[in-house]
């Protein structure tokens, strides 16, 4: 069977990737290519690398014009995912990009965002461990109809430090993350800080101090995998690629934990995914083995020096972070092997 | 039918790059992974990006393990194919990354490349135009059991130019083309100047003044297309990023052909071509348009002031410029269809 | 002697190269830091590089706020220099960074500008040679109180092949040059094409076929140097890098021209020159041996093939190619020695 | 009164920007250019941007070479500056940028470093604050003929919270430090992983866990601020960037401290400083803001949820983080006005 397929917000990073995967996905017919401010134009112009949808025609993000898919994918500004999906039918599979979604707490949502909580959707983490038993966020998605895809950083910090936190291995409190993006993180909306003469040779920190909407994110995932509230800080900053999360993520590890143990808790989590890899002992990530593909790598050490475990993760930020994530997490809702479409590998050098 | 394949070089650029697209290909099983210097390590290590290889280990590139293949992939420094090729049964479909059966003129391999000249095999690029009568390449690798495939350079300046001079739309003499190459292009071996620090952020020209070694192989093909002898002047230049070509190619235009014609001749060309695309005017091509596909795009000017035909090129050169055309012709000679493996989109942004 | 100096446009890159060299001058006192859009605030806000003005305050670019000084410096879009320069006396030295006053032709600048031509000012290019006899622009510019300031594509390709048309080596016709820019060429406007993720690790070409608003005045250059009307094929395209120009130069060599004479022509024209370096045979020229200083790096090659002269030159477009060729002219002009304030060394890696 | 110089280790990063910045220093005559490996070799073709000295010829490293000048500075590999400095008289002022004289710890140094420990030289940091009354670094370099250049990531993190500590703000315990570094920090010695292709468009962590060198030197300058011994994680990355370092430092805030404190100890350790710069509120730094230069720029944020204090720090690698603070330390050494030679704005774009 194949499915039909709307992406709205196709002509920005995120719809751009989502439908690069579908191009390769053997169950869904990309049918309906939408943004609001390029309807009537050809997606080549606007998307020159899908040359399997040069032809298409952009249409407006209208609710006649995704109606009647059997899914619809939405990259949409904050606060418009809500009333879009109100307008689709329950049984049509409606995944979200955006945040709208994401936060169990109304109050949390409205002191980062600013708007009105729109509810509470299925997290689009598979492999995220979910309980101090170590559940899986996958069995959440199986069948679903309403999936929120999670943040880009929130992806990498929460596969870092779940395990360690589900298996008690570090403190909840304390929890020190620092990461570094690719500046397509930041979107296509032009703006003079994020020019190619401004980010080329460049680094530099934002949102720091507890500010970034992903903060609370994190914390929710990771307090529900300790089973108890944990304290973040989190710090994003700018690097000059295109593409690309490096994480890395400390916790103060509790007394008596070896290294044998934390790589034990680790390779119990993620062993059997076909996604989340822990590299052999010596061998460090980089952003760039897991490019435009939905793999992510895993390094971990024990500094028993400074009494912290600390954790790498990399990921690609459009694909793993993103549009992967909405593709892995669409498999399970409509019942087809995870990892379909998504068996490509990372583009390095 | 699955057909076996062993892939030697497998540590450099373009034998990774020839992996990752046979994992990607559904006809072929990678049996075998084969380098020399790195023989007994984990391929993990080496090529941490090709996670469905990770754990494969590295044999030696002998005669023993390439033999029992129904495909052998060569990428191998320049005057080492022929030897290998020799002891592979004249069955086994042997694809040379390598330079070594390039060229028809001795003489020309003997002045560019200094050793024996091991002969000529069929030329890896199915949409070059061949003859003024417009012929394509494709036919003479149907079948074919060894297979030259084509320098990066030169894929971009023969596609540019051959249809120009296959229907007499430019003058033999004096072609100009000035191409920039992404630093992989260099290779994988450490050089200061291919160093991290030294490349971002800066440009320069090489092999300047006709001799770079893909001088005479773009000679050969657009002699061939145009049916008379050509004379290029080419620049190579390395530029600030890891993948991609773009080639700017320029020749002098016959007296009354105006931009309508040219747009007819390379429409005919490439109007049927799955992965050339002739883009719509006004449009520019950019390398990340094709990064990590086997696409090529292209866009034209006559510059009646100058009286010359323009015409860019971007492709990827470790994949349409290397892995990308051995797959392609692979394709050809085991009477697949052409674009099998060879679905993938551009990566971008 | 201490001169009073206003810089206009002082937020956008050419502005901000200006005043960073001016800190560095012992002559030129800094009074006045206009822009239009950015009035009231402060400067370390926009142009965070420049530590020593940091708390200088943007005033309007009004008549009023650029009156007083010795020295103005004009870095405002085509087309706005020659109202504000009218509002000047005659005796104060006005920089032009714009294109208003570069072309001598009236009919060539409407063409590629589209509005009336403003007159034409001493072209601030000290090294070119301007005739046949050998002549240089520099005489042009002692004293002068109206200073036409290159443009960056200009400046690299005149250097170029400049000396070659002047001794005859070459053919006026048939020029073809190719050259790849560091974005920030194309201001710091933002737009879509021109963001990080956007440019960074790719290229592509513009302004192909001869639209170059760059190609008359490299024209107008060269025939001058000829002394007989040029032709020229001119490829501009952008390069992953933040500045930067590499210029490829090409020229039909005439009959019995060989290396030996070529090299003493170039030498002949730059050995006593302090900021233009013919390197040494074998070392080709990268851009970061300049990046952000007045230097130019130039090597030649005798192609006998293709019979053609290949010259390659770099600069820093910000700095050689606009503001270090502004404040060179104006030591000229002010009777200074030509490098003060020019001294520093290239950066690198 | 002009001192004559000594520049070993020339051909490198470190030696290379040395000698870029005594170039500029209008006390400082570069007599001697010293380097083993590269001896009788044109500077100019070694260091390209170097345009006031390609026509030096490097000299090898011997006791002859180094003898007879008024400074001589070491830019050599690891355990290598002893026995060079023991060979030049005691008013020889011996500047080492290398990392044997840095450690107080004869024990720390072993284990790092794995040789004997060759002695403790005055840390060349003049801004940092070395007590908690507030002393600078700045009088034990004074009139000092041995300094020990710091590391360049020491210097990011030293500045970034030894006010914090010295004041009392933060907890010795638990600091938290991940720094993203350009790969020029790597050095000139090719090795694959740090070939452009591999490190463009890609970041990845190393030596994580407390293994990196620059640990025991960063925790003996905040331990000595603070007034008593400190426990650092620290993790650096390698960015896609010829230089700069981004520094993220974290330290569990006192009770009681809010931001006003904060900002107030911050303005008080660096208001007079000439080089370092606490940003106004809500301009966060970019490693570009510096480069090539020797300023370093500053912003804090004080997290309430999380109970920390996060300081970024921005610097170039091999200015602030090298040369420059070589340079820094040498006037103070000789009496000269400390920012001699050291006047250059950040270069940006």
């Amino acid at each position: 069977m194949t499915y039909t397929a709307a992406v709205s917000g196709a002509t920005g990073y995120a719809g751009g990737e989502v439908l690069r995967l579908l191009c390769g996905h053997p169950d869904i017919e990309i049918t309906t290519v939408a943004a609001h401010s390029s309807a009537g134009r050809r997606l080549g112009e606007l998307q020159p690398h899908l040359h399997a949808l040069a032809d298409r025609t952009v249409v407006d993000t209208t609710a006649e014009n995704l109606a009647g898919h059997d899914v619809v994918f939405l990259a949409l500004p904050h606060g418009q995912s809500a009333a879009v999906a109100a307008a689709l039918p329950e049984g049509t599979v409606v995944v979200d990009a955006g945040a709208d979604h994401r936060l169990t707490s109304a109050s949390a949502w409205e002191k980062f965002y600013g708007t009105e909580h729109a509810g509470t959707w299925p997290y689009g983490l598979p492999e995220l461990v979910t309980d101090p038993r170590g559940g899986k966020q996958r069995e959440a998605l199986r069948g679903a109809t309403r999936i929120a895809v999670p943040g880009c950083y929130p992806t990498g910090s929460l596969l870092a430090l779940a395990p360690a936190l589900a298996a008690g291995l570090v403190a909840p409190q304390d929890l020190v993350v620092v990461s570094a993006s690719g500046t397509s993180g930041a979107g296509k909306a032009a703006k003079p800080h994020l020019l190619g003469a401004e980010t080329m040779g460049g680094m530099s920190p934002y949102g720091v101090g507890g500010g970034h909407r992903h903060t609370p994110e994190i914390e929710q995932g990771l307090a529900a995998a300790g089973g108890q509230d944990v304290t973040l800080s989190f710090t994003p900053t700018l690097a000059p690629m295109p593409r690309g999360i490096l994480t890395t993520a400390t916790a103060v590890l509790r007394l008596g934990i070896d290294d044998a143990r934390v790589r034990e808790v680790y390779d119990a989590a993620y062993g059997d995914e076909p996604f989340v890899h822990v590299l052999p002992e010596g061998q460090w990530p980089t952003t760039k083995s897991v490019q435009a593909s939905n793999h992510v790598a895993l390094q971990l050490a024990v500094d028993h020096h400074a009494g912290r475990l600390v954790v790498s993760t990399v990921l690609d930020n459009l694909t793993k972070g993103t549009a992967g994530a909405a593709v892995q997490s669409l498999n399970l809702a409509l019942g087809l092997p995870e990892t379909t479409g998504l068996t490509g590998q990372g583009i390095a050098p």
